[in-house]
């Protein structure tokens, strides 16, 4: 694997995880006052048509990075309603 | 252009326009305490790596939604910082 395609792993890997911090932290402090739903919304498609174009050029990073990150998103909108 | 591409196009302009909504109510309402400052600092780190790989693969498509999402996420965190 090339120089190139390591970066891109690593830069899927952090946009990914970067949400588990959010979500653990709004489970934990059960405050979602300052989150904004729009983001999550808006964020929650983008990442699905992330994950339908990873599936159509079939590009597995892509497909794995995004279906994690939908469902980290959803978890927040969802996490958003509950304690709004 | 053919159909993938413009679902990556609307994909990318979604996931980075996202931010926007989050940046205005954070600087209208002047209140942090629910953002995790991780996740932001995580997602900085990432986005910016995405804008080296899309350099790299000449994407401008890649290039452009990355440095304005890092821009939107640079802002997230000085409000982070500057409305604890």
């Amino acid at each position: 694997m090339d120089k190139i395609e390591i970066i891109g792993i690593i830069a899927g890997f952090l946009t990914t995880a970067a949400f588990v911090p959010q979500v653990y932290k709004t489970w934990r402090e059960k405050s979602t006052k300052d989150v904004s739903l729009s983001m999550y919304t808006v964020l929650f498609m983008g990442v699905l048509l992330w994950l339908l174009y990873g599936i159509n050029i079939q590009s597995i990073s892509v497909i794995l990075t995004n279906a994690t990150t939908s469902l980290l998103v959803l978890i927040m909108i969802l996490l958003k309603l509950r304690y709004k």
